[in-house]
């Protein structure tokens, strides 16, 4: 697993267009960020799109600089020889609309103002984010998806990707994903969202960009953080240690765990802009794939490529029960679905923290695809 | 269940002590409220001692007035008749040190600056509580409990009691409860504090009580709000069912869990005071059985009576294996002990919600104690 794609660019695909939401509004013109990995072949059949989750973005693999300290952020599971093996595939990843990371979202300018959108920015639902995307690969020439792969969000917007585009979507891997966001992760979102809204430096979105709402968003991504993880990893790497600086008895005295939350979600605010994330919990809370259509059988019926999708026994955000509803339903439509309950003690982020335990099921599956 | 003990005034017993606390400091004078339900026999020997979680009070049962709209927070259990029958038993709830419903707590005054204690208030553990409800019945000349009986914070109280007085304790119920608070707990303890503390209206604990910092322990409320529910028991009530006020694609629409949450701990701002929400908090997260043992072996080999032990299913913030951990010791060191792991759908709050579907246990067993 140390072979990588080595330094890597984002590029940026510039779209004058106005691409119609499902709310309704139009959102354009666009950008949207994006890396690939390996080498598109002759007939262009060798492309995997790698979907990113909530606060990800489109560096999946290797580094874009030499001194970066980390590679992308699945850099396992994307390389020479790895799973998603860019001597074979031609690996694409983009960041979605609404994200800050060089697509279109809440902080780019919004052209007709000359000032950034901040809340004019219209609410976009994870279908957005894949018709966007399709712009990409109608500018790239490209009409055959070998698979769509991603977890969590990614997962959500593999799926999409299969019902709205089924003549191009030869599979897709769903992981860790959701048929529809349940009202526990919408309340988890809830406590961001006030977390955010109560910070007097959010300003009802207009902060500037130099002086985000800290506070509100570092809480904010506290209580993401916490529904990543699961209690069993906390115990493996905290356990109810006290934080040697602090005196037990002293009021403001931190568990290691704490610290640990604190430190992590102040990290946060320099690298993920607050009114972004807003925008896309809000994605992920509007999330399900019943959507516009009458129920999530006639939704999935959509469905034509054979999907292959992983839940984890750990993972109490997106529960493996909420998996086995969507494919419990495509096993009824006869589809050809396959499940795999990972057994992983990291929750949510386990997709990202043990993919060794299943890629090699994913090589299997592709292996097989015609 | 619908026989009341009808109106019950709350006592507040004042004790000119100097309490020696764990963390070596003094507390003293000490106010406990309390409540009392039923007749104390000749021999003193039908007393239970009910006792409650973090934001509960000494209002058990009964109402304070007619015009009450609810009756106390463990109606259900207690009254003539019911499982803790005050035709039999003499029952009594004493409202914690550290809180803020009549016993001594950090908006106390302190009387030797007039002023209230704010932070300057020690850092209480679960074990100080018990020592000063023993106070309490010193004085009212009772020297043995029929059973201690409490859910989540209140089982651990019972669980302190079995230790510390192991003569005078002649069983405990512990629903709920944990051996030592988890690290996910205490993480979204720590989610709740930093939403206090990032309030500017908080001042490091110097607000006016009549201006607290509402946004900050809404918030937190609503952290713990949501610990307490389970997935299920949400789908149940709210579903993803969307506020028909809102539009869906509203930047500030809600579902109607989070306008729910929000409603919540809104009206908790009125009935608690923040420094003791925070002063708890922290006894919750200090709470480890085996405190000052040298094991949790150590700690329960002083547990001499019978107990009774109750998880429920749903509950994922003292999940059943956080109790099924103490119960093992316990096997382990022969000590009488009962477990029952109650399937029900509403999370940590089911002792509240659900009593029927453990009280037969609870009499089955009160029965058997000589």
């Amino acid at each position: 697993m140390s072979a990588s794609v080595g330094i890597v660019t984002t590029e940026y695909a510039k779209f004058d267009v106005e691409l119609q939401l499902e709310s309704g509004r139009l959102l354009g013109p666009l950008t949207l960020a994006y890396e690939t990995y390996g080498t598109l072949n002759s007939d262009r059949s060798n492309v995997i799109l790698v979907t990113h989750a909530w606060t990800g973005d489109a560096h999946a693999a290797g580094k874009n600089t030499p001194e970066d300290r980390k590679p992308g952020w699945w850099d396992d599971m994307i390389g020479p020889g790895k799973v998603l093996d860019t001597d074979r595939y031609f690996v694409l990843c983009s960041n979605v609309i609404g994200s800050c990371k060089g697509s279109t979202g809440p902080a780019s300018l919004n052209p007709r103002t000359g000032k950034s959108y901040n809340l004019s920015f219209p609410v976009v639902m994870v279908r957005d984010m894949v018709r966007a995307q399709k712009l990409l690969f109608d500018r790239l020439g490209i009409d055959s998806l070998v698979t769509v792969i991603g977890g969590s969000m990614g997962a959500m917007q593999a799926v999409e990707w299969g019902l709205l585009y089924p003549d191009m979507v030869r599979s897709v891997i769903p992981i860790a994903g959701t048929g529809r966001t349940s009202p526990m992760a919408i309340a988890l979102n809830a406590l961001a969202r006030q977390a955010i809204f109560s910070d007097p430096m959010w300003k009802k979105g207009n902060y500037k960009p130099e002086h985000p709402p800290a506070d509100g968003l570092a809480l904010a991504r506290a209580v993401g953080h916490i529904s990543f993880l699961s209690d069993t990893s906390m115990h493996l790497k905290f356990g109810r240690r006290f934080s040697a600086r602090d005196g037990m008895f002293d009021f403001f005295g931190q568990f290691e765990i704490e610290r640990y939350l604190a430190y992590n979600g102040a990290s946060f605010v320099d690298r993920f802009d607050t009114n972004s994330f807003l925008y896309l919990a809000k994605a992920l809370d509007l999330y399900d794939v019943s959507w516009n259509f009458d129920s999530m059988e006639e939704a999935l019926d959509n469905l034509q490529c054979p999907s292959l999708w992983f839940a984890f026994t750990s993972d109490w955000l997106y529960a493996p029960s909420q998996t086995e509803e969507v494919v419990k339903v495509l096993q009824k439509l006869d589809k050809p679905v396959a499940y795999h309950l990972i057994d992983s003690d990291y929750g949510h982020d386990s997709f990202l923290v043990e993919p060794d335990k299943f890629t090699p099921l994913i090589v299997e599956f592709l292996d097989k695809l015609k």
